[in-house]
């Protein structure tokens, strides 16, 4: 029986594209559905009643939400190598370093694309210690799977297309504060299943002018 | 050999009530140390560094933080009967709910103690929603996890303790609102792993009441 997989998402989002390297780690061929979140389509209203957000796995006619979730379904059920450690305690620490990155990295990132003046500067901080505490989790290991991409990696190198925007809008430069981080991205990109997920950052850039300037922060 | 598991937490938090739950469903012996969150210990500080924050298992010396995930590592270590579903979508949906009631509930139920006037009023109401949507989701079935107590109940019913200061803050019923949903509480308090894990509510408003003149809500 073929599997119907269709993946609803917005271009620049970075929950997506966390799915796009998933998916092609697995071979899992699926139909992409460009959504829009000012005029959110019927069905995406209908697969995420409650949050109506992006992105949405959609199985064979089954939603799943919510990007850490999908992530974790996608491993147990393309099962055939595991994303996720399957020793139960370094589980429990990717599941941790994940939501620190949801947290942490996305609010303090959020901040810095969207304000200004010594908000914005504390945001910069609060980025750079985060990204800081993240390469000394990775140490001295090619990824944070290990010897091979694995969950966390694809929880984190989603955030690279929006780099070049925090450097940007924040006038500071990742490279330099972070070069470990950096050598581990470019690993990343080594990989096919991440280099055909990842969006332009050029692109990801123009969204974020298109934001700062409907919200008035410029 | 034996284990040695400890539980770092303080008295009122659902979060810590829900390892109380789990450990004592699979009959894990552990030690109950309280912390303080005016006054942390160095202990909690050493295990939690990055966010610390109560609660934290400490399994034979290795920290474990954030409720949902260990409660999903000690459903991996103490397997003997699974308290999330085995089937990848049903697993999905209990990680979902579970992570919308840490998000609406939780988030409703703190402006509901800790305002007033119109703020709390909206609070009310997207709380009791909240509510109804979770009912909803319950259906005609005994608990969440089916025939059976399983990671959602785990995860919901000690908001239960709380429900006598939301109502007392907020003055409405909850009973009134959702009737099923309380009856499934009284199911889950006939079991004594939770009936004994979950703490007094009288107490629980205690300590909300000390929280709102700290914070000069009254």
């Amino acid at each position: 029986m073929g599997d119907e997989v269709v993946l609803l998402d917005i271009l620049p989002s970075c929950f997506g594209m966390r799915l796009r390297i998933a998916l092609a780690e697995r071979g899992v061929e699926y139909e992409y559905k460009e959504d829009n979140m000012v005029d959110k389509s019927p069905l995406l209203l209908q697969m995420n009643p409650v949050h109506k957000m992006v992105p949405v796995l959609i199985h064979n006619g089954k939603p799943i939400c919510e990007s850490l979730i999908i992530l974790q379904y996608i491993d147990d059920v393309w099962n055939d190598k595991s994303l996720l450690p399957s020793d139960p305690y370094l589980k429990s620490q990717a599941r941790f370093w994940a939501n620190f990155i949801d947290k942490k990295v996305y609010d303090s990132g959020k901040r810095v694309l969207m304000t200004k003046g010594e908000v914005q500067e504390a945001a910069k901080k609060e980025m750079i210690e985060c990204l800081k505490t993240l390469e000394g989790e990775l140490g001295e290991r090619p990824y944070f799977g290990g010897e091979n991409l694995g969950f966390l990696d694809i929880v984190l190198v989603p955030y690279y297309p929006w780099f070049y925007s925090y450097e940007s809008c924040g006038n500071f430069n990742i490279q330099a504060q972070c070069p470990k981080l950096m050598a581990w991205v470019q690993r990343c990109l080594e990989k096919e299943s991440v280099s055909k997920s990842l969006h332009d950052p050029h692109k990801v850039y123009d969204y974020v002018l298109q934001l700062r300037k409907r919200f008035g922060v410029d």
